[in-house]
């Protein structure tokens, strides 16, 4: 089959310049200026949009080990639906746990990533802090190109990264040139909402959004973008949910800082009614960390990518089947919200459940 | 002699690239991805930077008629002087005289830029309104390519638009697909300023800036953005000297209007101090409307300006000998101030005054 | 009947203090410390409540001329139904018709409000511009009592003040003293948008809120807020009805500047859903300027008030028939969404509707 | 002597009402409504004004132990002084040790302030945090009358309080229907900067401000509202310094939370030019925290005042002399900047300093 895309602004890695792109067989045959559709042949008007040869998904979690269970994708069959989807890169996350040598997680993340399909590279999360971090961070720079560098502020008592990582992390970020990146939630708050929901009883998917509120979310945020403005480092925040995030974000750059922000699919989609669902599993498999929001959010979001001040989409892709997530259920310490926490499904079909973490 | 400028983002009209340039008398003569320097060139490195063939002044005034005399600098000796600076080309404005035929203030103006020696093309102002400026708008966007109308939102008396005639242009401009561009300063405070000003024997340079407060210059922004929002046309506000209108853009651009705003060299380079400079010249040399600000509000631009709420930078060239403001000052009607309102000397060389309107 | 109101702070005319307050067959029979409740009476704990005597209506308009009727209820039953509610003095409004002598129509309010059974005084509306309103202001003020001075930024071609209006009175009412209110719409642009929606067939009580959207009436109040700013006179907004008039006045009083906002009870109480009711008389009877507005504009309203940056409520009572309002359709010159124009039908009881004016 | 003080809203701990206040030999003799001013007494206009009989300075720290020293103002000396300059009543800070028990302390205290003069009384801080501190916070609060506590989001290492103390000390200070304050800065970013200072070699003075910016206070200040919004304690911040905290207070409540800001005399009157000064001891003598800060600070300070946003000032009285100061330099285990971080000379009047600590 061929089809011709005329008049769009056509971005290569290099340059991005106004052209026609002639397309047959799933390739790319002609990039021209004005070139004559073949007989019978569709032609797409693409102007003032952007024409591109595939997408890159910043967020993903492939094969990611998480509360005694693995993602069921792994690197293998998440490219290939990547590539299915158009999404040619993926970005995954490097996540050593706490006080494992980085450099032997950084590996063990690029051995499973050998059977990509696709293209792909890594963001390494910096989970504790020692010497031997401040070491290894500047051999992924020099020696294997890593450029980015993730902090959970959540996660009490696992992975989070308190202000002492943070100040610590993003201060040899600059040094090295890297940029930083922080998944935005005060895990002090949501560790606190979680024992007293828990409490009162309260521990089914409904129970979720109200353990981490958009304040919680708006409050690491800020946070973050105030430590780099000190530190003078560039900053992303992942997965932004919520109007009190993206207005921390609003404000800094309306000072002209270095800060960028993602927001996922689900959020600019989904809203929180779904924590209410009636069908119990339905509720639960759209656990994730953090929750989707109420309306008024997504308003908010889509305004964001209107107006410059987010800057990425992306999925957060980390899939989990139903039997899973029981497993993760039962090997939870503390109530049944936290056994998803920061676990969603994101569509099901089968005994497959694609579910995303935060 | 021959100059190599390396690694700059090539922005040529058509596409944005990585390349080195190879200059040699005066003249680009090669464009490549690894040009070796001849012995003995200087190499500069622009890295980071973007290199461009010729920079646009989005605002000047050639030959201007003006309160009884005409600007100085007409469009040979000011395109001249622009491409001796690097300018290559320039936008200036069609200001028509309340009642003038619209078409025939755009020949006569059209007719004086024949002399240009560079480039050169023409906001046109809309300073009254009847059934044939609804007409002549669209003549002029569809039969001689002008894409951009100016309002003047001060100047009472004269060629001030009031909200009739904003209501009235903006929504024929976005019938015809063109952007709206307003001098945001109310005219009745201005008005109503002055007067009280003259009355207290404040007729000196410094009654200037007091006669037109930034609030006066926000007020007029808000106003213009947000009759621009309700009938969904694209904006572009010259010459913003001060927070209160910067934060008025940047309201509406965070909403993700369409809002643009040009910011003047002067405004970001001189302060109001020189409108107390002890000798009586060198202050009514500076007078121009919106006058300069305090450091507060130069701050404030050049954040703008790095925060992206603003975009381009202009000179509102607007040259005035000292002799002919003198005139301007005889034959004013109010008083001191008024003579040279909206009048600044730029650079002052011999008995020539380099000066610029708003 | 006797009530024992405990605990309350109790609001006079000359100080608040924390008292006891009985009440005996409808009087106030002891303010104490500590009043012990006579056997059987019924005790009220007013702990952090405020406890009044009465209220005040700061905006009703009883007996209104408008567009050729006569609002139906007359200082004598609307006074009377305040006492009956609690309300216990209004204050009212004077409209001189544009060139009427403003003391002219002061005496005819005054001597129609000769019937009232309740407190009541005047705010009087500056609805155009000469010698003989500078005059008559200082006359008002001095003579009369009178310190507030209202201006309708709506109603084009009618008692709509411009800003040369509003400029003049503004400062007149700095100089004696007296406060400035503002109805705030930008009357051009609605009249622009009634023009637009009525040449597409809209003319029904559905196209009312699209005739004068939220950015009519924040545009408006920024503007009187910034005017009032420059030209240091305090400033009271009538009716804010949504969002963005309440940022208008938030950003002034963070800045320090004395601006005070009023909001009614049909705006926080009532949505913009009303005007797409099935029943075209029930949609036409809310018809009423500022309209009602979306959910989201009520929880800012709720949201001003709890901060403190709106200060009062008030009903803007104005009632008008169900056969007034089609006399006044009748008469209309423009069309049937003008005809009911700023009146909306407040309820309805047998042939009498209760309807307010902007 | 005899004073009148005519037509000032007098304020008294039940009331406030407009009064006439006659003074004779340092007594109040009458309060009335028109009281004739004795022959030859001084009569002075209050009009507009509040009449107070004495002022409360809410934030002193008399005879504090503190970093090997105390304060040389004890609770008679400190007192005494207060009275003398019209302040009646002091609210000083109870400040246990790390570990130390929190009744202990507050018996301590207690009891260093029997010897005072004017009224007092204690805010109690919250250095740590199990079990007994929970237990105690109920025992202050119900047994002691204590319903405020503080906490220092600044001094790691020493009594910082980190986000779990602040989680855990809000929830149970809403439990107790208690208020909580905090000293806002991110001592991890304030440590990492006093190293980074420290090891470039500046120790001096002029290197407190750049150890404390003011995107620290801003920070914390966030942080603390967002926490006390999530957990729904009202919030006092003690000694804002600039536009960063002042902006997150000013956010909150306009949002309707209850958030209460306190500005320091220091702050409104002096700024960061005195650590600059040429005589290394007035430097010296200037440190405190937060430190002085630019002219812009200063400016927003006050307009905080001005519009409500600030609602409280102090004098975070606190003294020291200077070879109380040179021995706080030698046993400090960092650097010279730290030898005297969060102390400041107020005046200097012979060997004697007067000093403030955050």
């Amino acid at each position: 089959m061929t089809v011709l895309i005329k008049g769009g602004a056509v971005v290569n890695a290099d340059r991005t310049f106004v052209a026609d792109v002639l397309c047959s067989d799933g390739k790319i045959v002609e990039i021209g200026d004005a070139i004559d559709a073949p007989s019978g042949a569709p032609v797409v008007d693409a102007g003032g949009q952007y024409v591109m040869p595939g997408g890159i998904d910043p967020h993903t979690h492939m094969q990611l080990p998480f509360m005694g269970t693995v993602a069921s994708e792994d690197f293998e069959s998440g490219t290939a639906a990547a590539l299915a989807g158009g999404t040619t890169m993926i970005i995954d996350f490097v996540i050593p746990n706490p006080q494992q040598n980085i450099m032997e997680a950084y590996r063990t993340w690029r051995e499973w990533a050998e059977k990509s399909v696709a293209d792909y590279t890594f963001h390494v999360a910096i989970t504790w802090w020692d010497d031997s971090v401040h070491e290894d961070m500047g051999t992924l720079v020099r020696e294997h190109g890593v450029n980015s560098f993730k902090h959970f502020m959540a996660y009490k008592g696992a992975i989070m990264a308190d202000d002492e990582v943070l100040v610590n992390s993003f201060s040899r970020a600059i040094e090295l040139g890297a940029i930083v990146t922080v998944h935005a939630e005060n895990g002090e708050l949501v560790y606190r909402l979680q024992k007293a929901l828990f409490e009162t009883g309260m521990t089914g998917p409904e129970a979720h959004p109200l353990s981490r509120p958009p304040e919680c979310e708006g409050e690491a945020a800020n946070r973050a973008i105030r430590i780099a403005e000190v530190l003078k480092v560039p900053l992303y925040i992942v997965h932004n949910s919520c109007r009190q995030s993206l207005e921390a974000i609003t404000r800094a750059r309306n000072e002209g800082q270095r800060v960028f922000g993602e927001v996922l699919a689900g959020h600019l989609l989904i809203d929180d009614s779904v924590y209410r669902h009636p069908d119990f599993d339905v509720a639960a498999a759209h656990v994730m960390s953090p929750p989707f929001r109420s309306k008024e959010h997504q308003d908010a979001l889509w305004r964001g990518l209107q107006s410059g001040n987010l800057q990425t989409t992306a999925t957060d892709h980390c899939c989990f089947c139903a039997d899973q997530k029981a497993v993760a259920g039962t090997t939870s310490v503390s109530f049944r919200t936290a056994r998803v926490a920061s676990k969603t499904a994101w569509k099901c079909s089968g005994t497959m459940a694609s579910a995303r973490a935060g």
